[in-house]
């Protein structure tokens, strides 16, 4: 059985080179259980290694073929090798989040066999405090991210007394197959008609724009938006929720406002660092799960928003109202259109992006964008892997010519995951970004006179 | 400054895919000195990061260019990132030599970044038994298999009390700069006209040829000579010196022919293992240091010898014998010939191989030789890298279309250390290989009526 791999797919298999891998990952971290022996994990990687029939995505490989450039299509590979698919690894002395960044970014940095179904899943040894990680890779061509964390985590279980079940065994709980609703968008988004449309009413709205809606095109240059190699970097930092909650009601924002915020500070530090900040504040493109009055479509209605960050303003709350201000008007405007207005509104940004990177001309013009902001919502409750108590979950996105970085960040019983991926040759020193987050938000807590009553998460 | 790269180096630029990645390695055992604290590796890494002026080749990279692919060039890179080069990782619980076996055939797949100077130096945690180890690839094109070994040789101590030195420190002590033998062999070969010379010598000389003197095109076709994935696997086998001299000894035969005895019997075995084993003996290509009578030139030496190996007959010791007498036969053959036409002979069979290799056509015919045995001298005193001791060094080799295994070996300090270097996917359970030519040993001791009395070295 082939499948023809739609052309938005493919898409991501044809702009792959090796300066911009197209796979997107899982971080997971996970308690030992108390008295895990010293063989836990080799019996762990034995169980992950124990399927013998897998279920889609991680059975599909490409058609081996001459025409599978042009026309590439998935076949199911019934005799999946894996032995190399789950690999077992571990972390040098001390084993902390900096040996663990530094080798999931080199894992991050290195391309997808193409002959082998385009996952790989390590198990990483060594991490102290008595925990070990999952870094779990896919290709774009097979999921976007958000359905990459959810496969990971509809795998899992509420309590650590059940049997251990692969994402990629048969019997695993899977996510419906119909295609995510951001996907469908994008395939919306992708049609040249839907492109042209929207960017005849875009130019016709344009006189009437002003203030804080940013358009596109607006962006300024910035190192975020270069050329990128095929060096990854990954930053994590987790927060507890309870404490972004805290700052937005006293800031009187919304909890995302609070996100881009953070965000804000630890680029506009980042950039200064290097002398590198623009003069106009970078704009963020921030994908928004929204339903307008009247809508009784099924299913998400998700669009993409673009926002001024404040990184020209010094003073950290005038930053925050900034951000604040700009993305309630954003909202509004998204809010008046109807579904198919804000499928071709954020076609504006999409269609174009997708078009230059197959032209290879991203990184070489002016940045619709600077940087892409996305908070994908997980689990609420506890979740396990066998008898092993996941942590902490960080999603590990894309970074391309012209959009360097990418900042993800997901919920999980109580905290929120920041994933920080870029290029690590054009944004040197990354991992400055984390702790400039874990800054910026004490530093805003001290403006809003909250005590550090809560305590902070390690970053 | 840049420098042209020589057609015969370039080659391997050419010829390199995501199939055949064309670097070569070598790996080092060392024990940790007594008393190395947690911290001991970490500041090895630092040490092995410090120089900040490299020597060449270390410090050469691509040119680049959009001519790069028609007329590549090397020029210095004043500012290596060594925290790009120079890695720390480590191995999972128990930390085994099959952990380490895992872990090293895996870097050993993948490129080199071809934006950075073409090497790569791991530092590798937690090897059982006090020990850790050095995994260090540098591409073909800059330096050959040899000369990685003498780089990687020469930048150790031969005690424990000095600095530590890093290879690629400018005052490292380099070896001389003009081409190694071998390398000006495969030029001097590469030339058509010393291929198509050769040939016609050749077919002049058919008549005449007769038993074990093997000419080309007369080895089988074997699982050894097909198509090769990227994915490479290495096997790891060391011997005590004392003990395969003792048995060549016995078997009135030469240390080399006792190599190929053990190599022949484990390919024997594990292509029975398969059923693949085919009817006529396999081909081994042997790169051989002589100097003919007569002979006053400078330098070595260095030809290519064909020999069968016996792997049809299944008694080891006329097994041995039929090995024997057939190498003799092919060195009396080649101390029979000037200079010139053992370069002409040996350029036989690598002129083709390199011209079959371009145009993508090995692993299709018929194959010259079925495998390439290499035997590299090395050094006979213990050698340290700062305070900590040198206890192996395996050669790490390349595989290519038509040449799936590659089994080199060197000495040091009183041993014989095998790398074994295959395709994973064309030949599964390389490391068998390695199991079998101990057993092959102990086979031959016995046959041969000598008692165990010399401690047998781990697998």
């Amino acid at each position: 059985m082939t499948q023809k791999i739609p052309a938005i797919d493919a898409a991501f298999l044809h702009m792959e080179s090796h300066d911009t891998p197209m796979h997107v990952a899982g971080l997971q971290i996970f308690s030992l259980p108390a008295g895990a022996g010293p063989d836990y994990l080799r019996r762990l990687v034995a169980e992950l290694k124990a399927p013998r029939e897998l279920s889609a995505p991680w059975n599909l490989r490409l058609r081996p073929s001459a025409l599978s450039r042009l026309t590439p299509a998935w076949e199911e590979d019934h005799d999946v090798d894996l032995d190399y698919h789950v690999r077992h690894l571990a972390l040098p002395q001390p084993g902390g989040e900096r040996e663990l960044g530094v080798l999931v970014s080199r894992l991050h940095s290195h391309r997808l066999n193409r002959r082998r179904p385009l996952w790989e899943c390590h198990v990483i040894e060594g991490l102290e405090n008595h925990r070990f990680a999952l870094y779990t890779k896919i290709h774009h061509a097979l999921v976007d991210g958000v359905t990459t964390m959810r496969l990971l985590m509809q795998a899992l279980a509420e309590n650590p007394h059940g049997p251990l079940v692969p994402p990629w065994a048969a019997q695993a709980r899977m996510p419906p197959p119909a295609p995510t609703a951001p996907r469908a968008l994008q395939r919306r988004a992708a049609t040249a008609a839907g492109a042209l449309q929207g960017l005849a009413r875009m130019a016709g709205q344009a006189g009437r724009e002003a203030g804080s809606l940013v358009a596109p095109y607006a962006a300024p240059r910035s190192p975020l938006n270069g050329r990128v190699t095929g060096q990854r970097r990954l930053a994590t930092q987790q927060f507890e929720m309870a404490r972004i909650k805290r700052l937005a009601r006293a800031a009187e924002a919304t909890l995302n406002d609070v996100v881009l915020a953070l965000c804000s500070a630890a680029l506009r530090r980042f950039l200064k660092d290097a002398n590198t900040l623009p003069a106009q504040p970078l704009v963020a493109a921030i994908p928004v799960s929204m339903r307008p009055p009247g809508d009784a479509t099924d299913g998400n209605a998700v669009s993409l928003m673009l926002a001024r960050l404040g990184t020209d303003i010094a003073d950290p709350a005038a930053r925050l109202a900034a951000i604040r201000e700009g993305t309630q008007r954003a909202k509004d405007h998204l809010r008046t259109m109807t579904t198919d207005a804000q499928a071709l509104y954020s076609s504006l940004f999409a269609a174009p992006f997708a078009l230059q990177t197959l032209a290879g001309l991203t990184g070489r013009t002016r940045p619709f964008f600077n940087v892409t902001v996305s908070n994908v919502p997980g689990p609420a409750g506890r979740l396990f892997l066998g008898d092993a108590r996941l942590e902490a979950m960080y999603p590990v996105s894309i970074a391309a010519h012209g959009q360097a970085l990418n900042i993800t960040c997901t919920s999980y019983a109580g905290s929120l995951n920041f994933g920080l991926l870029g290029c690590r040759d054009s944004l040197p020193h990354l991992q400055r970004l984390a702790v400039y987050m874990a800054d910026a938000m004490a530093e805003l807590e001290e403006q809003f006179g909250l005590p550090a009553d809560i305590p902070r998460a390690a970053a």
